[in-house]
Protein backbone atom coordinates (compact mmCIF):
# COMPACT_ATOMS: atom_id res chain seq x y z
CA UNK A 1 0.00 0.00 0.00
CA UNK A 2 1.47 3.29 -0.86
CA UNK A 3 0.52 6.07 1.18
CA UNK A 4 2.31 8.94 -0.46
CA UNK A 5 3.52 8.60 -3.94
CA UNK A 6 6.32 11.69 -4.99
CA UNK A 7 6.21 12.58 -8.42
CA UNK A 8 9.93 14.25 -8.71
CA UNK A 9 10.42 16.20 -11.79
CA UNK A 10 14.09 15.76 -12.51
CA UNK A 11 14.27 17.91 -15.94
CA UNK A 12 15.43 16.67 -19.59
CA UNK A 13 18.75 16.16 -18.94
CA UNK A 14 20.98 17.37 -17.25
CA UNK A 15 21.71 16.61 -13.63
CA UNK A 16 21.85 20.43 -13.00
CA UNK A 17 18.09 21.19 -14.01
CA UNK A 18 17.09 19.07 -10.65
CA UNK A 19 15.91 21.52 -8.22
CA UNK A 20 16.64 21.85 -4.36
CA UNK A 21 13.16 20.92 -3.58
CA UNK A 22 13.29 17.61 -5.82
CA UNK A 23 17.16 16.67 -4.43
CA UNK A 24 15.62 16.82 -0.66
CA UNK A 25 12.41 14.97 -1.96
CA UNK A 26 14.77 11.87 -3.26
CA UNK A 27 16.47 12.19 -0.24
CA UNK A 28 13.56 12.22 2.06
CA UNK A 29 12.17 8.80 -0.30
CA UNK A 30 11.89 5.79 1.39
CA UNK A 31 11.89 4.14 -1.57
CA UNK A 32 12.34 4.97 -5.59
CA UNK A 33 10.60 2.92 -8.02
CA UNK A 34 12.34 3.17 -11.43
CA UNK A 35 12.21 1.45 -14.62
CA UNK A 36 14.38 -1.83 -15.08
CA UNK A 37 14.71 -0.88 -18.86
CA UNK A 38 13.72 1.43 -21.39
CA UNK A 39 16.17 0.88 -24.39
CA UNK A 40 17.67 3.84 -23.52
CA UNK A 41 20.42 3.36 -21.43
CA UNK A 42 21.88 7.02 -21.06
CA UNK A 43 18.68 7.84 -19.43
CA UNK A 44 18.98 5.15 -17.24
CA UNK A 45 22.60 6.05 -16.32
CA UNK A 46 21.79 9.72 -16.10
CA UNK A 47 18.51 8.34 -12.90
CA UNK A 48 21.64 6.79 -11.87
CA UNK A 49 23.73 10.16 -11.52
CA UNK A 50 20.88 12.21 -10.74
CA UNK A 51 20.25 9.99 -7.38
CA UNK A 52 23.70 9.34 -6.48
CA UNK A 53 24.45 13.80 -6.73
CA UNK A 54 21.23 13.96 -4.23
CA UNK A 55 22.52 11.42 -1.70
CA UNK A 56 19.58 9.55 -1.98
CA UNK A 57 19.72 6.57 0.21
CA UNK A 58 16.23 5.35 -0.38
CA UNK A 59 16.08 1.71 -1.74
CA UNK A 60 15.50 1.72 -5.32
CA UNK A 61 12.82 -0.62 -6.06
CA UNK A 62 12.71 -1.81 -9.92
CA UNK A 63 9.67 -2.71 -11.92
CA UNK A 64 9.04 -3.39 -15.89
CA UNK A 65 6.72 -1.61 -18.19
CA UNK A 66 4.68 -3.93 -19.39
CA UNK A 67 4.09 -4.27 -23.10
CA UNK A 68 1.10 -2.29 -25.08
CA UNK A 69 -1.01 -4.44 -26.48
CA UNK A 70 -1.17 -3.36 -29.98
CA UNK A 71 -4.53 -6.00 -30.84
CA UNK A 72 -6.66 -3.05 -29.00
CA UNK A 73 -7.82 0.37 -30.37
CA UNK A 74 -5.77 3.26 -29.25
CA UNK A 75 -7.40 4.50 -26.01
CA UNK A 76 -8.18 0.92 -24.59
CA UNK A 77 -4.70 0.13 -25.13
CA UNK A 78 -3.79 3.08 -23.60
CA UNK A 79 -6.12 2.49 -20.81
CA UNK A 80 -5.21 -1.19 -20.47
CA UNK A 81 -1.15 0.03 -20.33
CA UNK A 82 -2.21 2.24 -17.61
CA UNK A 83 -4.12 -0.11 -15.31
CA UNK A 84 -1.26 -2.62 -15.79
CA UNK A 85 1.74 0.04 -14.46
CA UNK A 86 -0.35 0.53 -11.72
CA UNK A 87 -0.67 -2.75 -11.02
CA UNK A 88 3.30 -3.36 -11.42
CA UNK A 89 4.31 -0.49 -9.20
CA UNK A 90 2.11 -1.82 -6.33
CA UNK A 91 3.56 -5.02 -6.95
CA UNK A 92 7.25 -3.96 -6.69
CA UNK A 93 5.99 -2.30 -3.65
CA UNK A 94 4.51 -5.63 -1.79
CA UNK A 95 7.43 -5.06 0.50
CA UNK A 96 8.85 -1.52 0.27
CA UNK A 97 9.71 0.22 3.36
CA UNK A 98 7.29 2.41 5.23
CA UNK A 99 7.45 5.75 4.23
CA UNK A 100 7.19 7.99 1.31
CA UNK A 101 7.70 6.73 -2.53
CA UNK A 102 9.32 8.50 -5.40
CA UNK A 103 9.16 7.89 -8.92
CA UNK A 104 11.66 10.06 -11.00
CA UNK A 105 9.77 11.96 -14.16
CA UNK A 106 10.84 13.34 -16.89
CA UNK A 107 10.89 17.28 -17.53
CA UNK A 108 8.14 18.23 -15.38
CA UNK A 109 5.22 15.52 -14.39
CA UNK A 110 2.37 18.39 -15.52
CA UNK A 111 3.93 18.39 -19.13
CA UNK A 112 2.57 15.50 -21.55
CA UNK A 113 3.32 13.22 -18.77
CA UNK A 114 0.99 10.01 -17.98
CA UNK A 115 2.50 9.29 -14.60
CA UNK A 116 0.21 11.38 -12.59
CA UNK A 117 -2.67 9.69 -14.58
CA UNK A 118 -1.39 6.33 -13.87
CA UNK A 119 -0.90 7.04 -9.94
CA UNK A 120 -4.65 7.97 -10.06
CA UNK A 121 -5.55 4.22 -10.49
CA UNK A 122 -3.82 2.79 -7.62
CA UNK A 123 -6.34 1.79 -5.18
CA UNK A 124 -6.02 3.00 -2.29
CA UNK A 125 -5.40 6.43 -3.67
CA UNK A 126 -1.95 7.37 -2.23
CA UNK A 127 -1.69 11.54 -1.46
CA UNK A 128 0.31 13.54 -4.04
CA UNK A 129 2.71 14.78 -4.21
CA UNK A 130 4.06 16.92 -7.42
CA UNK A 131 7.80 18.37 -7.45
CA UNK A 132 7.77 20.65 -10.75
CA UNK A 133 11.08 20.02 -12.97
CA UNK A 134 12.57 22.00 -15.77
CA UNK A 135 10.41 21.21 -19.12
CA UNK A 136 11.75 20.59 -22.78
CA UNK A 137 10.40 23.83 -23.00
CA UNK A 138 12.63 25.69 -20.75
CA UNK A 139 15.50 23.88 -21.85
CA UNK A 140 14.74 24.67 -25.23
CA UNK A 141 14.35 28.43 -24.79
CA UNK A 142 17.36 28.61 -22.49
CA UNK A 143 19.70 27.10 -25.11
CA UNK A 144 18.86 29.47 -27.60
CA UNK A 145 18.43 31.90 -25.17
CA UNK A 146 15.05 33.35 -26.65
CA UNK A 147 11.92 34.55 -25.37
CA UNK A 148 9.12 31.85 -25.01
CA UNK A 149 6.69 34.68 -25.73
CA UNK A 150 6.45 37.77 -27.89
CA UNK A 151 5.80 41.17 -25.85
CA UNK A 152 2.56 40.41 -24.03
CA UNK A 153 1.83 37.57 -26.64
CA UNK A 154 0.20 34.56 -26.38
CA UNK A 155 1.91 31.20 -26.73
CA UNK A 156 0.83 27.70 -27.64
CA UNK A 157 2.23 24.36 -26.83
CA UNK A 158 0.96 21.32 -29.18
CA UNK A 159 2.06 17.88 -30.45
CA UNK A 160 3.34 16.90 -33.73
CA UNK A 161 0.06 14.75 -34.57
CA UNK A 162 -2.09 17.80 -33.66
CA UNK A 163 0.03 20.20 -36.13
CA UNK A 164 -0.47 17.72 -39.01
CA UNK A 165 -3.99 16.97 -38.21
CA UNK A 166 -4.47 20.89 -37.64
CA UNK A 167 -2.02 22.75 -39.14
CA UNK A 168 -1.22 26.19 -37.57
CA UNK A 169 -3.85 26.96 -34.74
CA UNK A 170 -5.93 29.75 -35.21
CA UNK A 171 -4.34 32.96 -33.39
CA UNK A 172 -1.59 31.03 -32.12
CA UNK A 173 1.53 33.39 -31.99
CA UNK A 174 4.23 31.45 -30.83
CA UNK A 175 3.59 27.74 -31.20
CA UNK A 176 5.56 25.08 -29.72
CA UNK A 177 5.86 21.68 -31.29
CA UNK A 178 6.61 18.33 -28.81
CA UNK A 179 6.03 14.60 -29.56
CA UNK A 180 7.07 15.05 -33.17
CA UNK A 181 8.93 12.48 -34.71
CA UNK A 182 7.82 13.52 -38.05
CA UNK A 183 9.37 16.60 -38.44
CA UNK A 184 5.75 18.28 -39.23
CA UNK A 185 6.64 21.97 -39.67
CA UNK A 186 7.41 21.03 -43.27
CA UNK A 187 3.63 20.65 -43.70
CA UNK A 188 3.10 24.54 -42.78
CA UNK A 189 3.41 27.35 -45.38
CA UNK A 190 7.27 28.31 -44.76
CA UNK A 191 6.58 31.73 -45.76
CA UNK A 192 7.92 34.19 -42.79
CA UNK A 193 8.17 31.43 -40.70
CA UNK A 194 11.24 30.44 -38.37
CA UNK A 195 11.95 27.58 -35.73
CA UNK A 196 14.38 27.27 -33.28
CA UNK A 197 14.80 23.50 -33.04
CA UNK A 198 16.44 21.33 -30.30
CA UNK A 199 17.76 17.50 -29.55
CA UNK A 200 18.96 16.03 -26.46
CA UNK A 201 18.24 19.33 -24.64
CA UNK A 202 20.23 19.73 -21.72
CA UNK A 203 22.50 17.13 -22.47
CA UNK A 204 26.03 16.63 -23.67
CA UNK A 205 24.64 15.95 -26.85
CA UNK A 206 22.17 19.19 -27.11
CA UNK A 207 22.18 20.01 -30.64
CA UNK A 208 20.22 23.10 -31.50
CA UNK A 209 19.56 24.64 -35.42
CA UNK A 210 17.53 28.10 -36.07
CA UNK A 211 16.52 30.27 -38.51
CA UNK A 212 14.30 30.60 -41.46
CA UNK A 213 11.82 27.09 -42.13
CA UNK A 214 12.97 27.46 -45.43
CA UNK A 215 16.77 27.48 -44.94
CA UNK A 216 16.95 24.88 -42.10
CA UNK A 217 14.10 22.24 -42.73
CA UNK A 218 16.53 19.94 -44.34
CA UNK A 219 19.24 20.17 -42.33
CA UNK A 220 16.91 19.81 -39.27
CA UNK A 221 15.35 16.53 -40.70
CA UNK A 222 18.69 15.08 -42.00
CA UNK A 223 20.75 16.03 -38.27
CA UNK A 224 17.55 14.53 -36.69
CA UNK A 225 17.64 11.49 -38.96
CA UNK A 226 21.74 10.74 -38.61
CA UNK A 227 21.22 11.41 -34.52
CA UNK A 228 18.76 9.38 -34.00
CA UNK A 229 20.93 6.52 -35.76
CA UNK A 230 23.50 7.31 -33.16
CA UNK A 231 21.98 6.96 -30.46
CA UNK A 232 18.96 4.62 -30.82
CA UNK A 233 16.47 7.04 -30.14
CA UNK A 234 15.91 10.84 -30.46
CA UNK A 235 13.53 13.37 -27.93
CA UNK A 236 13.52 16.72 -29.61
CA UNK A 237 10.79 19.76 -29.50
CA UNK A 238 10.88 23.38 -31.41
CA UNK A 239 9.44 26.63 -31.48
CA UNK A 240 7.90 28.34 -34.50
CA UNK A 241 6.92 32.13 -34.93
CA UNK A 242 5.87 33.91 -38.32
CA UNK A 243 8.01 36.76 -38.43
CA UNK A 244 6.42 39.94 -40.34
CA UNK B 1 31.62 46.41 -19.97
CA UNK B 2 29.69 43.31 -19.28
CA UNK B 3 31.20 40.75 -21.14
CA UNK B 4 28.90 37.62 -19.34
CA UNK B 5 25.35 38.14 -18.38
CA UNK B 6 24.12 35.04 -16.88
CA UNK B 7 20.22 35.16 -16.64
CA UNK B 8 19.01 32.61 -13.32
CA UNK B 9 15.57 31.80 -13.09
CA UNK B 10 14.94 31.18 -9.10
CA UNK B 11 11.50 30.16 -9.57
CA UNK B 12 8.27 31.68 -8.36
CA UNK B 13 8.57 31.43 -4.39
CA UNK B 14 10.14 28.81 -2.80
CA UNK B 15 14.00 28.47 -2.38
CA UNK B 16 13.47 24.82 -2.95
CA UNK B 17 12.39 26.13 -6.90
CA UNK B 18 16.57 26.95 -7.55
CA UNK B 19 18.09 24.18 -9.81
CA UNK B 20 21.48 22.80 -8.88
CA UNK B 21 22.76 24.74 -12.38
CA UNK B 22 21.31 27.96 -10.29
CA UNK B 23 23.06 27.35 -7.33
CA UNK B 24 26.30 26.36 -9.46
CA UNK B 25 25.86 29.72 -11.57
CA UNK B 26 25.48 31.90 -8.58
CA UNK B 27 28.65 30.72 -7.22
CA UNK B 28 30.49 31.05 -10.02
CA UNK B 29 29.31 34.61 -10.82
CA UNK B 30 31.89 37.23 -10.05
CA UNK B 31 29.43 39.91 -9.35
CA UNK B 32 25.38 39.91 -8.67
CA UNK B 33 22.98 42.42 -9.81
CA UNK B 34 19.97 43.06 -7.30
CA UNK B 35 17.13 46.22 -7.37
CA UNK B 36 17.46 47.97 -4.56
CA UNK B 37 13.62 48.25 -3.57
CA UNK B 38 10.52 46.73 -5.75
CA UNK B 39 7.85 47.76 -2.60
CA UNK B 40 7.66 43.60 -1.94
CA UNK B 41 9.77 43.18 0.62
CA UNK B 42 9.24 39.64 1.08
CA UNK B 43 10.79 39.20 -2.64
CA UNK B 44 13.89 40.91 -1.65
CA UNK B 45 14.28 38.78 1.27
CA UNK B 46 13.76 35.80 -0.45
CA UNK B 47 16.06 36.63 -2.83
CA UNK B 48 18.53 36.81 0.09
CA UNK B 49 17.79 33.63 1.21
CA UNK B 50 19.04 31.77 -2.19
CA UNK B 51 22.23 33.74 -2.34
CA UNK B 52 22.95 32.45 0.83
CA UNK B 53 21.44 28.85 0.78
CA UNK B 54 23.82 28.65 -2.77
CA UNK B 55 26.54 29.77 -1.03
CA UNK B 56 26.75 32.67 -3.11
CA UNK B 57 30.10 34.92 -2.20
CA UNK B 58 29.86 37.07 -5.00
CA UNK B 59 29.76 41.36 -5.15
CA UNK B 60 26.07 42.01 -4.79
CA UNK B 61 25.58 45.50 -6.84
CA UNK B 62 22.67 47.39 -6.22
CA UNK B 63 20.50 48.84 -8.98
CA UNK B 64 17.30 51.21 -9.04
CA UNK B 65 14.38 50.81 -11.12
CA UNK B 66 14.07 53.84 -13.20
CA UNK B 67 10.39 55.23 -13.28
CA UNK B 68 7.84 54.85 -15.80
CA UNK B 69 7.67 58.08 -18.32
CA UNK B 70 3.83 57.40 -17.87
CA UNK B 71 3.34 60.88 -20.61
CA UNK B 72 4.52 58.67 -23.30
CA UNK B 73 2.25 55.74 -25.01
CA UNK B 74 2.60 52.36 -23.73
CA UNK B 75 5.22 51.39 -27.24
CA UNK B 76 6.99 54.16 -26.32
CA UNK B 77 7.35 53.81 -22.72
CA UNK B 78 8.09 50.55 -22.14
CA UNK B 79 10.96 50.91 -24.63
CA UNK B 80 12.34 54.15 -22.74
CA UNK B 81 12.50 52.34 -19.02
CA UNK B 82 14.24 49.02 -20.81
CA UNK B 83 17.06 51.84 -22.29
CA UNK B 84 17.13 53.34 -19.12
CA UNK B 85 17.24 49.73 -16.84
CA UNK B 86 19.74 48.83 -19.38
CA UNK B 87 22.07 51.95 -18.55
CA UNK B 88 21.54 51.69 -15.02
CA UNK B 89 23.14 47.88 -15.23
CA UNK B 90 25.94 49.43 -16.91
CA UNK B 91 26.60 52.76 -14.37
CA UNK B 92 26.13 49.95 -11.31
CA UNK B 93 28.67 47.74 -12.75
CA UNK B 94 31.52 50.35 -13.87
CA UNK B 95 33.24 48.90 -10.98
CA UNK B 96 32.60 45.68 -10.67
CA UNK B 97 35.31 42.36 -10.64
CA UNK B 98 35.94 40.94 -13.25
CA UNK B 99 34.17 38.28 -14.60
CA UNK B 100 30.63 36.58 -15.13
CA UNK B 101 27.65 38.73 -13.99
CA UNK B 102 24.06 37.06 -12.54
CA UNK B 103 20.94 38.52 -12.37
CA UNK B 104 18.38 36.85 -10.68
CA UNK B 105 14.85 36.38 -12.68
CA UNK B 106 11.50 35.48 -11.41
CA UNK B 107 10.40 32.14 -12.54
CA UNK B 108 12.12 31.37 -15.87
CA UNK B 109 13.71 34.27 -17.89
CA UNK B 110 11.96 33.29 -20.76
CA UNK B 111 8.43 33.86 -19.44
CA UNK B 112 7.04 36.98 -20.06
CA UNK B 113 9.73 38.45 -18.48
CA UNK B 114 11.59 41.70 -19.72
CA UNK B 115 15.25 40.70 -18.83
CA UNK B 116 16.60 39.34 -22.06
CA UNK B 117 14.90 42.23 -23.84
CA UNK B 118 16.78 44.84 -21.78
CA UNK B 119 19.92 43.01 -22.10
CA UNK B 120 19.88 42.92 -25.82
CA UNK B 121 20.32 46.57 -25.04
CA UNK B 122 23.44 46.41 -23.99
CA UNK B 123 26.66 47.71 -25.92
CA UNK B 124 28.53 45.75 -26.65
CA UNK B 125 26.27 42.75 -26.05
CA UNK B 126 27.28 40.40 -23.71
CA UNK B 127 27.13 36.45 -24.40
CA UNK B 128 23.68 35.70 -22.67
CA UNK B 129 23.49 32.66 -20.69
CA UNK B 130 20.29 32.02 -19.56
CA UNK B 131 19.65 29.09 -17.15
CA UNK B 132 16.01 28.13 -16.63
CA UNK B 133 13.72 28.13 -13.53
CA UNK B 134 10.24 26.88 -12.74
CA UNK B 135 7.46 29.01 -13.61
CA UNK B 136 4.43 29.75 -12.37
CA UNK B 137 2.47 27.37 -14.88
CA UNK B 138 4.69 24.58 -13.01
CA UNK B 139 4.13 25.81 -9.24
CA UNK B 140 0.13 25.94 -10.12
CA UNK B 141 0.05 22.48 -11.54
CA UNK B 142 2.46 21.19 -9.06
CA UNK B 143 0.44 22.62 -6.18
CA UNK B 144 -2.97 21.35 -7.70
CA UNK B 145 -1.44 18.09 -8.02
CA UNK B 146 -3.10 18.22 -11.67
CA UNK B 147 -1.61 18.01 -15.50
CA UNK B 148 -1.13 21.34 -17.78
CA UNK B 149 -2.75 19.28 -20.47
CA UNK B 150 -5.55 16.46 -21.30
CA UNK B 151 -4.12 13.44 -23.06
CA UNK B 152 -2.33 14.86 -25.88
CA UNK B 153 -4.34 17.94 -25.47
CA UNK B 154 -2.96 21.67 -26.84
CA UNK B 155 -2.15 24.27 -24.21
CA UNK B 156 -2.60 27.81 -24.24
CA UNK B 157 -0.68 30.60 -22.51
CA UNK B 158 -2.30 34.00 -22.02
CA UNK B 159 -2.79 37.92 -20.62
CA UNK B 160 -5.53 38.64 -18.44
CA UNK B 161 -5.92 41.47 -21.33
CA UNK B 162 -5.75 38.48 -23.88
CA UNK B 163 -8.48 37.36 -22.72
CA UNK B 164 -10.96 40.34 -21.74
CA UNK B 165 -10.06 41.86 -25.43
CA UNK B 166 -10.25 38.89 -27.41
CA UNK B 167 -12.32 36.36 -24.72
CA UNK B 168 -12.02 32.11 -25.17
CA UNK B 169 -9.07 31.88 -27.73
CA UNK B 170 -10.25 29.80 -31.02
CA UNK B 171 -9.51 26.10 -30.36
CA UNK B 172 -8.00 26.43 -26.91
CA UNK B 173 -8.28 23.24 -24.99
CA UNK B 174 -6.46 24.15 -21.83
CA UNK B 175 -5.96 27.91 -21.12
CA UNK B 176 -3.50 29.40 -18.55
CA UNK B 177 -3.92 33.37 -18.01
CA UNK B 178 -1.05 35.36 -16.16
CA UNK B 179 -0.73 38.91 -15.77
CA UNK B 180 -4.05 39.36 -14.82
CA UNK B 181 -4.94 42.03 -12.06
CA UNK B 182 -8.87 41.78 -13.23
CA UNK B 183 -10.52 38.30 -12.31
CA UNK B 184 -11.12 38.13 -16.17
CA UNK B 185 -12.10 34.51 -16.05
CA UNK B 186 -15.44 36.05 -14.44
CA UNK B 187 -15.94 37.62 -18.42
CA UNK B 188 -16.38 34.32 -19.73
CA UNK B 189 -19.45 32.07 -20.11
CA UNK B 190 -18.85 30.16 -17.04
CA UNK B 191 -20.72 27.00 -18.68
CA UNK B 192 -18.79 23.90 -18.33
CA UNK B 193 -15.97 26.24 -16.95
CA UNK B 194 -13.69 24.88 -14.47
CA UNK B 195 -10.71 27.02 -12.87
CA UNK B 196 -7.16 25.84 -10.81
CA UNK B 197 -6.43 29.48 -8.99
CA UNK B 198 -3.09 30.03 -7.44
CA UNK B 199 -1.40 33.23 -5.71
CA UNK B 200 2.04 33.37 -3.87
CA UNK B 201 2.50 30.26 -5.54
CA UNK B 202 6.11 28.33 -4.05
CA UNK B 203 5.95 30.58 -1.06
CA UNK B 204 4.53 29.79 2.11
CA UNK B 205 1.93 31.96 1.66
CA UNK B 206 0.64 30.07 -1.46
CA UNK B 207 -3.37 29.99 -1.73
CA UNK B 208 -5.44 28.06 -3.98
CA UNK B 209 -8.52 27.60 -4.98
CA UNK B 210 -10.28 25.22 -7.54
CA UNK B 211 -14.04 24.45 -8.70
CA UNK B 212 -16.52 25.62 -11.33
CA UNK B 213 -16.26 28.90 -11.63
CA UNK B 214 -19.92 29.64 -11.39
CA UNK B 215 -19.01 28.19 -7.88
CA UNK B 216 -15.65 29.87 -7.01
CA UNK B 217 -15.22 32.90 -8.70
CA UNK B 218 -17.09 35.24 -6.11
CA UNK B 219 -14.45 33.58 -3.11
CA UNK B 220 -12.14 34.04 -5.78
CA UNK B 221 -12.23 37.86 -6.57
CA UNK B 222 -12.75 38.30 -2.53
CA UNK B 223 -9.57 36.36 -1.64
CA UNK B 224 -7.82 37.82 -3.37
CA UNK B 225 -8.94 41.33 -2.62
CA UNK B 226 -8.41 41.07 0.58
CA UNK B 227 -4.80 39.00 0.42
CA UNK B 228 -3.49 41.74 -2.14
CA UNK B 229 -4.63 44.24 0.82
CA UNK B 230 -2.71 41.90 3.36
CA UNK B 231 0.53 42.06 1.18
CA UNK B 232 0.66 45.25 -0.34
CA UNK B 233 0.79 43.31 -3.79
CA UNK B 234 -0.20 39.79 -5.10
CA UNK B 235 0.73 37.41 -7.98
CA UNK B 236 -1.68 34.60 -9.13
CA UNK B 237 -1.95 32.56 -12.13
CA UNK B 238 -5.02 30.50 -13.34
CA UNK B 239 -6.20 27.58 -15.36
CA UNK B 240 -9.24 26.80 -17.24
CA UNK B 241 -10.69 24.37 -18.57
CA UNK B 242 -14.45 23.23 -20.02
CA UNK B 243 -15.24 20.06 -18.58
CA UNK B 244 -18.21 18.49 -20.47
C1 LIG C 1 6.24 12.49 -23.23
S1 LIG C 1 6.78 14.15 -23.46
C2 LIG C 1 7.42 14.52 -21.87
C3 LIG C 1 7.68 15.99 -21.63
C4 LIG C 1 8.30 16.26 -20.26
N1 LIG C 1 7.41 15.90 -19.19
C5 LIG C 1 8.73 17.70 -20.13
O1 LIG C 1 8.35 18.36 -19.17
O2 LIG C 1 9.47 18.17 -21.00
C6 LIG C 1 8.22 13.87 -24.46
C7 LIG C 1 8.50 14.99 -25.44
O3 LIG C 1 9.15 16.05 -24.75
C8 LIG C 1 10.15 16.63 -25.57
N2 LIG C 1 11.44 16.42 -24.90
C9 LIG C 1 11.64 15.83 -23.71
N3 LIG C 1 12.93 15.86 -23.38
C10 LIG C 1 13.58 16.48 -24.36
C11 LIG C 1 14.93 16.84 -24.59
N4 LIG C 1 15.89 16.55 -23.71
N5 LIG C 1 15.24 17.49 -25.74
C12 LIG C 1 14.29 17.80 -26.63
N6 LIG C 1 13.00 17.50 -26.47
C13 LIG C 1 12.64 16.85 -25.35
C14 LIG C 1 10.07 15.93 -26.92
O4 LIG C 1 9.23 16.71 -27.75
C15 LIG C 1 9.42 14.62 -26.57
O5 LIG C 1 8.69 14.11 -27.66
C1 LIG D 1 5.89 39.24 -15.34
S1 LIG D 1 5.21 37.62 -15.20
C2 LIG D 1 6.65 36.68 -14.81
C3 LIG D 1 6.48 35.20 -14.96
C4 LIG D 1 7.72 34.42 -14.54
N1 LIG D 1 8.86 34.71 -15.40
C5 LIG D 1 7.47 32.93 -14.52
O1 LIG D 1 8.22 32.18 -15.14
O2 LIG D 1 6.49 32.51 -13.87
C6 LIG D 1 4.34 37.74 -13.69
C7 LIG D 1 3.09 36.88 -13.65
O3 LIG D 1 3.46 35.56 -13.35
C8 LIG D 1 2.52 34.96 -12.47
N2 LIG D 1 3.22 34.63 -11.21
C9 LIG D 1 4.53 34.81 -10.95
N3 LIG D 1 4.84 34.33 -9.75
C10 LIG D 1 3.71 33.85 -9.21
C11 LIG D 1 3.40 33.20 -7.98
N4 LIG D 1 4.34 32.98 -7.06
N5 LIG D 1 2.12 32.82 -7.78
C12 LIG D 1 1.17 33.02 -8.71
N6 LIG D 1 1.42 33.62 -9.89
C13 LIG D 1 2.67 34.02 -10.15
C14 LIG D 1 1.40 35.98 -12.26
O4 LIG D 1 0.39 35.70 -13.21
C15 LIG D 1 2.09 37.27 -12.58
O5 LIG D 1 1.18 38.24 -13.06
Amino acid sequence: MIRDLWLVGIGTGSPGHVTLEGVQALREAAAILLPRKSGKDDLAHLRHRILEAAGATARVIPFDYPVRDESLPYQARVAAWHDEIAHRWQAALRDAPDGPVALLVWGDPSLYDSTMRIAKRLDPRPRLRVVPGITAIQALTAAHAIPLNTVNGPVTITTGRRLHDGGWPAGADTLVVMLDAECRFSDLEPEGLHIWWGAYLGSEDQILRSGRVEDVAEDIAGTRRAARERHGWIMDTYLLRRLR
